[in-house]
């Protein structure tokens, strides 16, 4: 079966999918994405993702008079899984907007000019052997820009940060700024410190993952305490437990930082029941539509 | 005649210039530009641009093994001039390599994945009229990232700046990070104290513009006492001159930023004398290829 993905208002088979060179995603990386999570063809808290897009685009300030409303972006995914032969196992949806195509210019095109819209699916695999054993870490530093809390594709700090963790082994970067963790290259971070877990509160320095929203509620459902409060970089070594969190991968236990061992070298109680809690959230008819 | 890009490889026409949507410049800004001035049909400090681009994409890694060498890369510039009927007059051409198209993964693909190569040419008209008044800008934040040495299409930050700038009627912002002038949304920014031309040295958070580096030779020619030291904040109120400089603007005279003027609220003599060497430097023998 062909991968057929949506773009400017058609589906199309990927390899006829092509952009013009004066779109400004291309030219400025000027535009937002997210990536849905989809058990067996429906959208793991789809409606939050939208919500976010949302944000991002009143951010960007990138008009959305053009585009299809909620319902119909609900349904764009939906179909866009059938004909990808995705309505059973998992996969993801990924959407893309930019601010549409037109003659270089740095400040916004005329507002007559409509944004690009674009979806894929894929298949996933989730990663449940890698949470078994736990994944592995290294430390950098965090050379983002000052919005981190839009969920744009202008993505060279995570690209870069990924690829180091990559060729170190390691399945993800920890970025710190400040002398706190921020996030990961492409994931929240959150912390086990004295029985309380802690991750960064939300502002401009993070990503408000939806899967960070979540991890949050499961957490709360447990009687876990929490506190949304930046980790201190020197609060590291006496961490017992350390995960992050991310759309295809849910709570993934860190077991080493750079050098370090986290707690025992194993995912901890924390990290195991959420990833329980999780493999359950995954099949909650409430989170799914 | 139409207008004639290269991509990946040959010359067609720009609506027939099409990339993937799994360019990694559409997904993740991930990709380097220049954009160099040419006068009757050479270019202007070409082989400049060529060792910024390469500095650059050594810079992401982007593996220059598939490229074209300088020589054959200056040709195709001169190759797209004459196809666009831009042999006499005053162009720029834009160039933008990207670490090509692959399936979405944060990290670097296979090495064999080859860089996406993308050429345009346009007419441009000198700024000469908003020279003889005077420009005016607005200052703000820097937010961009720290790897601003970089000149990658990860430009939101400079896209938001400028779009605040344009809706404030200004032609550009200048940025502040750090109680210090870094540079402008698009440009390098000089300013004149007690009769020293001051400007931010180079380093992580600026561009090392080609023009900036023109505009330090041609001070230094003019005998003008020079030092390469940022501007503070609170040193603006006592500039007796401020001028940003940029490839299509050459020396652009700011005469207001924000509600305040500066000096008497007229193109200052500095600035005067620059835009009489830029404008006997663009017809250089020496600096034209």
């Amino acid at each position: 079966m062909s991968d057929i993905v949506w773009l400017d208002g058609q589906f199309l088979p990927r390899q006829d999918a092509r952009i013009s060179v004066d779109d400004r995603g291309f030219i400025f990386g000027d535009g937002i994405y997210e990536v849905t999570r989809c058990v067996d063809g429906r959208l793991f808290e789809g409606p939050r993702h939208l919500v976010r897009m949302r944000a991002g685009l009143a951010g960007l300030r990138i008009d959305q008079a053009s585009l299809p409303d909620d319902a119909a972006l609900l349904a764009l995914h939906h179909e866009l899984l059938a004909r990808n032969d995705l309505t059973s196992g998992q996969a993801t949806v990924y959407l893309q907007i930019t601010r549409g195509s037109a003659p270089r210019a740095h400040q916004f095109p005329a507002a007559s000019v409509p944004p690009t819209l674009y979806l894929s699916a894929s298949r996933i695999t989730p990663a449940d052997a890698l949470r078994t054993t736990g994944a592995r870490a290294i430390l950098l530093p965090d050379l983002r820009w000052a919005r981190c809390d839009l969920k744009t594709v202008n993505l060279l700090g995570a690209v870069m940060a990924k690829q180091r963790a990559v060729e170190s082994g390691a399945q993800e970067a920890v970025l710190h700024r400040d002398g706190v963790v921020t996030e990961g290259s492409i994931t929240n971070v959150f912390g086990v410190l004295d029985g309380v877990v802690r991750t960064h509160p939300v502002g401009t320095r993070i990503l408000r993952g939806v899967t960070r929203d979540v991890t949050l509620e499961l957490l709360h459902a447990m009687g876990q305490p929490v506190e949304e409060r930046a980790l201190l970089l020197e609060e590291l070594p006496q961490l017992s437990e350390l995960f992050y969190t991310s759309t295809t991968q849910d709570a993934m236990p860190i077991v080493r930082l750079d050098d370090r061992t986290i707690g025992d070298g194993t995912p901890g109680p924390v990290a195991r029941r959420l990833g329980e809690a999780f493999a359950r959230a995954l099949h909650d008819a409430k989170r799914l539509r």
